[in-house]
């Protein structure tokens, strides 16, 4: 294990895995258990605004990682496109406000809209944003989701899909967000990661609950599970990552929890089993 | 459409679908809703034992497509795998029993067994069982699970591993079941089905409901949900496939409609929407 892994000078936390905190109480959170890095979710900015937001990470000297979420580029009408483009075009002004270098698109999904036709309409709107996240300085991470988010959340389900899109776009703006939890069952997953290599923009972390009592918010902390964090972390490092390892656990178990003892667990699972 | 999907000649009912009724129940529904084809789960078995289930099945002049289900063949211990295997080749033996010509697997996985173990223990248990279906003149199908099932159920997540499989197994007697819910939202699924051609031994049907609220328990009829069924359904045409469309439903909110009223559903879905 590299060096830089046996503290937590790489980890993140993504401000939904603190969902009852506010802004300042997962920034203030971060600081008290050396968690350096910090990924904010609109809703956390939302009560502040983004420039009392951004004010508010610079002071506490926290490292962005990342804002979460653009995309949901997905739609059967023209004008939906058009005001999804539009939003995309917002949310990475608010990156910049905040200073993220990085916003995370869940590309998006429509009942009505079969997947490959989904996936032109998804690598058309990302390049029609892409001068607008490049004149901002802000990077696009396409993430790949769970194939079972593919009725209305993503029609990029597999590692493979987003290194196509990648490709068919060009642009170093765009790269990718690889989350064990949406590709941990690929049989191709080293494979596309290395392909990825230049691409890897960001690293999010959980695991997969045995038993999975909720397709959305049912996640668990890294060594609960049964995906094996360490492996794919270390093809990560093998292909060149060395950014930030940001934990994202969606779970309303865990969010029942105080976020204090919470917190507490996540830095274990970090260092023992990612 | 081929002529005979205008009618019902070819529609199957999984006794499961109408999990509240008996085995008898199930028989008299068919019979009573022009349904030719029946695949009969292992529960609806137990309470009569296989001779009399078969001894039924044999009167009502159906047609019985399969038996549902082996397989599990994935442990941690030697000991698990063996208990698999002799338990799949007392299966294989009740579906000759009941009069049923295949048996579907589904081929198990175990969160302590990393995927590509899994695999292996998967290709060497149905190696070793194979003999058994020889004899008994059952056919094996491998059914590749939805990806969100790799946790606990099946280790065979994608068409691509099936054939794979197939592949390593080189035996007449081993195919493939296909179910739509599984499998939709594969790209490469067209030519995966037109590379199992020979090989497609069963095609399950339902629909994706949106949204999803259970992992296990809430599919959907034909029609109601955000599968292109036709379209698949067309591509097991267009490679050879002439078997039963077997209605294969697992949800909690259909079993507790009346169970008569649900096949009139069943019916409609399957001619309109299949």
């Amino acid at each position: 294990m590299p060096e830089d892994l046996k503290d937590t000078s790489r980890l993140c936390l993504h401000t939904i895995t603190t969902k009852p905190w506010t802004l300042e109480q997962c920034i203030d959170g971060c600081l008290r258990h050396d968690i350096p890095w910090i990924t904010v979710w609109r809703e956390h900015i939302e009560p502040y605004g983004a420039k009392e937001a951004g004010r508010l990470l610079r002071e506490s000297g926290l490292k962005v990682a990342s804002l979460c979420r653009g995309g949901f580029f997905v739609s059967a009408s023209g004008r939906g496109r058009e005001d999804a483009r539009n939003e995309n075009r917002r949310i990475i002004d608010e990156a910049a406000e905040i200073g993220a270098p990085l916003v995370v698109l869940v590309c998006g999904a429509d009942p009505e809209v079969p997947l490959p036709e989904a996936r032109q309409q998804i690598v058309d709107s990302i390049h029609h944003i892409e001068p607008h996240a490049k004149a901002a300085e802000v990077r696009l991470a396409i993430e790949p989701l769970h194939p079972m988010y593919a009725d209305t959340r993503s029609a990029v389900v597999t590692m493979d899909q987003a290194n196509n899109l990648l490709l068919a776009l060009g642009s170093p703006w765009v790269g990718l967000a690889v989350d064990v939890y949406h590709v941990w069952w690929d049989h191709f997953l080293r494979a596309e990661i290395q392909r990825a290599h230049e691409s890897l923009f960001a690293f999010h972390v959980c695991d997969w609950r045995v038993p999975t009592r909720d397709l959305l918010n049912d996640r668990t902390v890294m060594g609960d599970g049964c995906i094996n964090v360490p492996q794919i972390r270390g093809w990560m490092e093998e292909f060149g990552y060395r950014g930030p390892i940001e934990v994202e656990i969606f779970s309303e178990e865990l969010w029942a929890m105080d976020p204090e003892r919470l917190l507490k667990r996540i830095k274990n699972g970090y260092l023992r089993s990612t």
